[in-house]
């Protein structure tokens, strides 16, 4: 067993609450000693932390379907690494696994709390993407909420980010017409040619409204919002008859100081007998096996491609999560720590 | 057969679309020979004529659930009466139907689409209320999408409104606690003391928040939104964990020149694991029967309250239709015809 006596933790903690868009000054990085873990807890060296939208809303104070960090915390973020002590007999050191690690060099986990994953099956990084969170996200809002059918037409914004790619290519895979939102010619592109969806707007565009009825002719049965504000509206005019809207994040509008404007269109809901629903994907954890097993399935036989897009240290935390908001991401959003423990 | 050749049927035509609250010259009042019903047709004299927050629509240009009335044209309008002469054996004449029969004395209607009504279980006027369109539409948007079950807290409202006050005294019956938003004190001592209600919010008053949480202290399982705006809103930061919403209407939004504000507080949906869902009562037509007879029964027993808001002759038609905007009305808003036929 390695000695951590000695090892330095480097941590990213909340320094401030951010108003609208994220600044460096919002965090802190320090170093602590690394902890030692008590019965049925890991010690984990941090490989990839997941950089998530949601993220911006655990800084804020206030009412979410989680709690906020505190102010001087480490930053909570979820991600994957290996076991450098364990202190519970079913998890041996070298084990790969995922949990919710913070945005540090080591934590401690509880045993109970971390989920082993097979990196002989997949690369670590996949189960921070298509086999982890995102994916699973992806597999029940788009079958269980939104219902999405063969033969129906899938609409799906932030379509180049982590969910949206996954929501769309699941789509394809079980027969839809996929329509993918994003910004830019270039994720436009990669949508069609690369994740074979049907057809791609780039909502940067100023036709982009012609372009997406062009796109969608027949209208939507599916819409799987990621980002809320104009283009949930524009979404909401194109529905066709007892489409679903599935609310899954709404990236536009979580740097706003203030309440964002809401769908104005939707009493398309009443005209298209439509329904908008929200869910969150920890409500789907006891299901969790069954999307991975069949996501797996799909990622070997080359059915579902699995993209990532890395930034390197944990210095590289706020430009990350930023590049989040700004669009900047094509793929899961990811921070890659150095593979050589930092020893003092 | 009375001869009707000679008389004069007065009429409410649409003159203009409005920009915002109707004003009486939207509305042109003509008169013109009353026509002869062919085969197949019914010739109706009207007796009470429905006014409905849904008319304002019907008046603008531009896509909605039902084409909009040309300028010009005798104003659409759903109607009880009786029939004058009937050239289909299924119909006698005497015999009460119920159609759309436009805002005007008489009428001629396809036998096809009219419903005879049987004025000895129920006042003609009850056949416009809960036994017509407003009841169906409480009936099944409350039960049907909005899937209220004994125990459950529902919220409404335009709560002193036919569907509204249809909406929580069925809510009642069903074992629901019910809560309902009106304008003034008046109203709201209605909802609470005449139709049984168990608490009633005055969106008028500045405490209407805090007024609300009081009421629902547990939050609201369903929210029926007949108003729209802010009330929807304010409703929304009071749902309960798998809420429904069901989208009735938004009288509050039909004067709108531009489009109205969207729901800000929409992102409740995905907190509470919520539903909104939009509904048109044509689609349960089939199912029509089913709801009047448990409407009847309940009616009859006296669990149910039919309430009218009558203003009498044509001519009141335009004060009528903005009764309804200005949040005048109690009960169903009527307007009752003179049982002489007018001759000239």
């Amino acid at each position: 067993m390695p000695t951590v006596a000695n090892l330095l933790n480097h941590q990213c903690l909340l320094a401030a609450r951010p108003q609208g868009a994220i600044k460096d000054s919002d965090f802190k990085f320090s170093s602590a000693s690394v902890a030692q873990p008590g019965p049925g807890q890991l010690l984990v060296q941090n490989r990839f932390i997941s950089v998530d939208p949601a993220m911006r809303s655990w800084m804020n104070d206030g009412k979410s379907y989680m709690e906020a960090v505190s102010i001087g915390e480490v930053m909570r973020a979820a991600g994957a690494g290996y076991i450098l002590r364990s202190e519970d007999p079913r998890f041996q050191v070298g084990d790969a696994v995922t949990g919710i690690v913070g945005v540090q060099e080591f934590s401690v986990l509880e045993a109970k709390d971390a989920v082993k994953v097979d990196t002989g099956a997949a690369p670590l990084a996949s189960y921070l993407n298509l086999l982890g969170i995102p994916g699973f996200t992806a597999y029940f809002g788009l079958l269980e909420v939104g219902l999405a059918k063969a033969g129906e037409t899938v609409l799906v914004s932030g379509a180049a980010g982590a969910v949206g790619a996954a929501v769309g290519q699941i789509a394809r895979i079980k027969g839809c017409r996929v329509v993918g939102i994003a910004g830019g010619p270039e994720k436009c592109s990669y949508l069609t040619q690369t994740l074979g969806f049907d057809a791609a707007v780039d909502y940067k565009s100023p036709d982009a409204r012609k372009l997406l009825a062009q796109a969608c002719p027949d209208g939507v049965d599916v819409y799987f919002d990621n980002v809320g504000g104009k283009i949930l509206d524009m979404a909401l005019s194109r529905l066709r008859m007892r489409a679903r809207v599935v609310i899954c994040g709404a990236v536009s509008q979580y740097n706003n100081t203030e309440r964002g404007e809401g769908p104005r269109n939707y009493m398309s809901l009443l005209m298209y007998r439509a329904r908008m629903e929200g869910f969150v994907i920890f409500d789907y954890a006891p299901r969790y096996a069954e999307a991975q097993a069949q996501l797996s399935q799909w990622l070997a036989s080359g059915e579902l491609r699995s993209q990532e897009d890395v930034l390197d240290g944990l210095a590289a935390f706020p430009s990350a999560l930023r590049r989040l908001f700004e669009g900047g991401n094509t793929g899961k959003m990811l921070l890659r720590l150095g593979t050589d423990a930092a020893t003092t």
